[in-house]
């Protein structure tokens, strides 16, 4: 290939249900499109990179005031709410034929999707490189930065 | 004009009222400079297209812990409190001078802001084109992605 | 020099403990890896700027779903819960030997990092310069477009 690719830098931060799909379909979506794609997964976005644990990624109703059908705030803070919110939107995503976090994670990979588990989150949250999937770098913010300084796209999510 | 025109790619996925103001501040403010603005509105962010419902944005105090005037959290969780904190903050805005939600949306359109809406939020949250203001377009990732790898900023909102 | 610096444009618009961090953490690495680094603080990030407060950042366990030992939300919202959390982050950050928010801050400054505060918010949330740190900017959206313009990152916070 002659042609410069494009590239693309994330930064996955978040490890809620609602913030957990955004790099992963934006990912696979672009290296579909033959662009060169880096995630770099930091603080509570680590969780993303564990072997096991993608499941228990959940939405709370908590502390988010557009839910297509609102909770009450009071509900949302009840024992459980969170397990029927993540599944209200689990079913939404299922029914809308939008594949799971564990297929969109599995296909940026076979994509060729570059992901890098921050070294300083694997530090504070003692977290071990066994824990994370094997198709994974570990690296730091300087490690993103080059990249990322590189790309045509940067997102913080 | 001969000259190249700038350009600036963002993501809107949420709709808090403290979420909602940046996409719109941003595009209505690089639009007056002259830039070629795009927003592709997903997620909890779609809700910002909505021909109803705008006023509806709020803002929550629970989660957030650096309100001006801090509310404790479990005052937070009282039913009643969202729209408490949510007239405070737009009376700050008032107060301020700073537009409406629905002006600024309004004004970033005028100043021919292009707006996306998620194909694939629209199917999840089951919201139909009608529901939406008339001056979008609807795509996906792709179409986001096309137009951001040539923009000279990108931001996740 | 004669070859052209690297650039980084920032928007630091929260100022719980999980986002707190990483504007500092990627503007401290950068302006060590000789990058020109802007930061707009806007929104609740303002407060990130002020002399006073910076240790009343804090992390609430409600509403973050992947907290490294997760906190039940129900307990989230008991008074006290968000000092918890706060001190046990900050604490397993000591031990691994991050520096604290106050001296990523001083680090910044050091390096050369460019500050900016959002006039908009210091009007909206009535904020008087002599409450923030001196080595600022003060300006508005357009002063941070043209200087991310410019950027080879461009990240919201």
């Amino acid at each position: 290939m002659s042609e410069k690719k494009k590239k693309i830098a994330i930064i996955a931060s978040k490890a809620n249900l609602a913030d957990a799909y955004p790099p992963f379909i934006l990912a696979s979506t672009a290296a579909a499109m033959d662009y060169e794609v880096s995630i770099f997964f930091t603080f509570f976005g680590l969780n993303l990179l564990k072997k096991k644990g993608l499941k228990k990624v959940k939405i709370t109703p908590v502390g988010e005031t557009a839910m297509p059908k609102p909770i009450p705030q009071i509900v949302g803070i009840i024992p459980g709410m969170t397990d029927i919110a993540t599944t209200m939107m689990k079913n939404w995503m299922k029914k809308a034929n939008v594949v799971s976090l564990e297929e969109l994670r599995e296909l940026s990979i076979e994509a060729g999707v570059k992901m890098i588990a921050c070294q300083m989150t694997m530090d504070v949250m003692k977290v071990k490189k066994e824990e994370l999937i094997d198709e994974i770098e570990v690296g730091g913010a300087a490690t993103f930065l080059q990249f990322a300084s590189e790309a045509d796209i940067t997102l913080y999510i």
